[in-house]
Order: structure tokens, then sequence, then C-alpha cells
């Protein structure tokens, strides 16, 4: 009977969908994966798209699907308000929303929000990876997850207590392509091992160092001492990844590991600047963690289809 | 004799061209001004574009020139290469490179650049505006001349002794337009005025400020709140220029005031955030500070011009 679909498990992001079905026991019986993100469809196309999916991995048309990410935002398919921090993740699936206009039961997780002045922060999708890490039995830890806005996401006893979104990824890409620097970066790729990653990391640890009057030495290197395109793109994202980590010192206590969840080149740069910091990683597949996040918010919805494997 | 020209005194800067006819006493007698920046403009051009202007308000053809700006770039007219900190901005004129491809005197004066890791920083420009504000009596002094690469310059007699440039203009053109924050900023202006950019000056002039980790919460804002496009603009201007003026308060010792060059919004909003931050501020005219400052190079460069006022 562990052969037998018991959910579909969806991550909907702006850019990717991902779509696994499970057994009871959580083993993959099927996955797709696709570009078509919420960002990239109209409305109108949310339950066909997902319906498409789940017939090409044989789904039955009773089969219950959980989603996470963007599907929940206010333009996305339906709205799952925000939970609010402090945020026991387990609890998470009493604010999923049942998705409008398909004939089958589609539910929407919730992301989380936090209030309070100069603090006020938002995510979607990333509680769900959260959720896996507590069902994996990291219910204490600072986690760290790599992208385009990386969250800085403190768990206490398998609540989140508090978060913090760096726009890093974003920045890099705006400043490197589109501002004066680019002159001065061309191509060039950031590498965690080129000497100017290094020390551009270490000047931004510094007490002292603030990014607004720093960056445009980047270009004056270039003028000045002919800095090539590698070595000026490795110097930005030392500075951008270096003052990141700056603001979040107040939370890396004495021998804290910071447990990152991401893959690739970005998550590569992440680490190697936290070494350069001191503080100690660990590394974390996100989708294998997003998967056990689903998993678990299934299994508290439809109780029913998890019930056959009871002996 | 006084109304006969002197000298033609040219602020050539990547956007805009601005030319004055002065006689020996710095009197002006005619004035163009003109879109025809360096940056739009190929090589061969500028020899023309020049003489057109001249020949518009009546040069002789034998009315030497004094130019500074982007004409001295190494993508400029020709490379006047840049003079070095500490800089004493009356010796500017020493450095001076003669034009070619034209058939009259045109000297393009230097740059300033600034060497030492970690600070190497570069001024097309301003190094003009600030040798006229040492003609006008300002020998020692802090300045701040906001712009899309603002300078913040250290003037100790008469010399640069040091200076900073901070693309706060730059990033807020950027991440309002095309970062995710154009969600909630649309097409909202920044005002001195709105209660969001006080409170967020204030925000940033903290210690444990970080400007990567803060900048998402004018979404968050947006998204928990409701704040509207006015109040995101104001908030990103003021934690923009809160983390700038916080990075130069090291040079902002008890009672310093900070002579600030330009005019418009922009300027209007340094006013504000350096009164905020308790620093007294004096508005000085930047079209006013480099016509001075290319009258007082003009006159130890051409002294044949300048002779005839002399009893």
């Amino acid at each position: 009977m562990s052969t037998q679909a018991a959910a579909a498990l969806v991550d909907w992001g702006t850019s990717n969908l991902r779509v696994w079905l499970v057994d009871a026991a959580a083993g993959v019986l099927g996955e797709r994966q696709s570009p078509e993100g919420m960002g990239t469809l109209t409305p109108d196309r949310f339950a066909g798209v997902l319906e498409t999916h789940l017939a090409a991995l044989g789904g039955a048309p009773d089969l219950p699907v959980v989603v996470a990410g963007m599907a929940g935002a206010r333009a996305g398919w339906i709205e799952a308000p925000y939970a609010e921090t402090p945020t026991c993740l387990t609890d998470l699936h009493i604010q999923a929303v049942s998705a409008p206009g398909i004939d089958r039961d589609v539910r929407i997780l919730p992301g989380v929000c936090q209030r309070g002045a100069g603090a006020e922060d938002v995510m979607r999708g990333e509680e769900t990876q959260l959720l896996g890490a507590v069902a994996s039995g990291l219910s204490d830890a600072l986690f760290c997850l790599p992208g385009t806005h990386s969250k800085w996401v403190s768990l206490q006893e398998g609540r989140i207590s508090r978060f913090t979104t760096a726009m890093t990824g974003e920045l890099f890409q705006l400043i490197s392509r589109q501002s004066i620097l680019h002159l001065s970066i061309g191509e060039g790729r950031a590498s965690a091992g080129h000497p100017a990653f290094g020390q551009a990391v270490e000047e931004a640890l510094d007490p002292d160092f603030s990014l607004t009057t720093r960056l445009f030495s980047i270009r004056a290197r270039g003028l000045l001492a002919g800095a090539d395109e590698a070595s000026a793109a490795s110097r930005l994202s030392g500075l951008l990844l270096g003052a990141e980590i700056a603001a979040m010192r107040p939370r890396l206590g004495e021998g804290q590991c910071v447990q990152l969840i991401g893959s690739g080149a970005l998550t590569e740069l992440y680490a190697a600047a936290l070494t350069l910091a001191g503080v100690e990683t660990v590394s974390l597949d996100g989708g294998e963690l997003v998967r056990r996040g689903l998993f678990s918010a299934a299994r508290v919805l439809f109780p029913h289809r998890f019930a056959e494997i009871l002996p």
C-alpha cells in the first residue's frame, strides 16, 4: 500500500514550480519541475497548470495537494494571510487556505510576517523549508537562506522568534550590471577563491565599515590600479556579504553555528564569507527541506490519507 | 578695457556643458548652457561643439579656454592625469593638459585621486568647485557635494586632505525603480517634510544600523501596514542619506559645519538629514563656485590675458 500516492506536495514560487507525489511513508513516487512560476502565469491558469502536472504524474482526481510559496501571496492564487512571529512552525497548517476554482482539495500554506517599527519583514516559502528543518529535528538554530532576498531566521523550540531579509543578492545584480561599477565589473564573476573577495569581507566586517561610502572604491581601483573584472566582481560580492554578516553579528553568539540552506555558487560565497568571519556552517538542501515541510503539513491537513500506514 | 573677454571658462561634464566668457576682472560677458555633455558626444565632435558655443558668444579666435570635468577623463577629450591627495587646489593648473585637434589654446584641468587600500577614490569636476571655494576664502572646511555620486571633501589650508564618494544618489535611483521595492515606491517622491524621512534618518544614524538588512522593511511595511508610495520613497531616501551621514560622523567634529554645494531637491534632502543629525549646514552655489575656480585657474594659465587690468 505504501506505493499509493497519499498527497501531492507543491513548492510554487515566483519563478519555478516543483511538484512531488508522495506515499504515506514520505517516499517520493514522482516529481516534476517547471519554470511555470506564479510570476509567469495569469491567475486563470493556476488550476490548469497544476492539474496538468498532477496528471503527468498519474495523480488521482481525489489526491489532495498542499502548496507553499507565492501561491498564497496577495497577487497569487488566493491570499493566505501571514502567520505572525513568534510563529510555531508545526501550526502553520492551521492558517492554510483552500484554493478556489479547482475540483480538488488544494490547501495553500501561509507565509510569515514580523511587525515592529523598522523590523517589519515577510517571507513566503522559506517557512516551509524551516518546517522541514523542524521535522528533521532542528528546532533551535540560526538559519541563513541565501537568495535574491536572503533570509536569516532564528528558531527557538520550533518557533520563528525573529527573522531578517537582506537584499544582498538583488543589490549585487543591480549594482554590478547597472550602476557605474559595471564599467569595472563587466562580465566578471565573483569567486570565493579570489583574494579580492576575502579582503573585501574583512573590510566589511570592520566596525567602522559603511557600504555606501565604500562601493565606489571598486570603480576607483579599476581606474587607478587597473583591477580586472573578476577582482571587481569579487570585491563587490565580498563587501555586500561582509556587510550582511556584520549586521547579523549580534545574533552570532560564541561558537554559534549557521545552518546554510541552499546550493550553488551563491551559497558557496556565503559559506566562504562566514568562514572568514569565524563562523562555522552546516549546509542543508533546500529542496529536500521544503519537501519534508510540505509532507509534515500534509499529514496533519489530510490525516485520512496517512491513516493506512498505521498497523 | 574690462568689457573685453579675457578667457572662456568651460565646465564639461558627462551630461552637460556650460561656457562662460569672462573679462579680466571676472565679470561675466556671456554664458551658454547645453545638454552636449561628454557622454553624449563622439570625440571627433568635441572641438566643433566648443567652437560653436564660443562663436555664439562672440569669442575671438585667439581667446584661450580652460576646461574642467569629464573632458579630462580617459574616455574624454584627452586624459589629464589625476592630481593625488593631498592636493593643493591652487596648483591644479600645473597638471593641465592642452586639448588636441583644435586651433586654439584649450587647457583641461586634472581630476583628483586618492590612493590607499580600501580608500581609493576619484573626482573630476568637483575639485574645480573646491578651487572656487578656496578662491572665495574657504580654505579649511568640510564640504558635501550631493549628486549621483556624492562627494565629501575635507579641505585643510587649501589642500584636499581626504575625500569620499558615496553612491547614494545612484543607489536611490536603482533601488527605487528596479528592485522589488519599486512595488512599494511606484511613482512616489521622497520629501524631507515627510515623517517617514526623518524617522528613517534617525534609524540609520543608530550605531547598530545596517543598510542591506533594513531596506526590505520598506516592502514589508507596504504589505503589512499599507504604507503609501510617498512614505516608501521618503523612507528609502532617509535610510540612504542617514547611512551616508553616519559613515561621515568620524569627520564631523563637535560644532563642525558642513558646506553643502548644490541646489534643488536632493540638496534639500541632504540639508534636512544633516540638521536631523545635529549638523549645521551652509549652502553654496555649485555653478558659481566652478566659475570662480575656472577663473582662478585661467588667471595663472594665461597671465598675459589678465595683465591689462594692472595699473
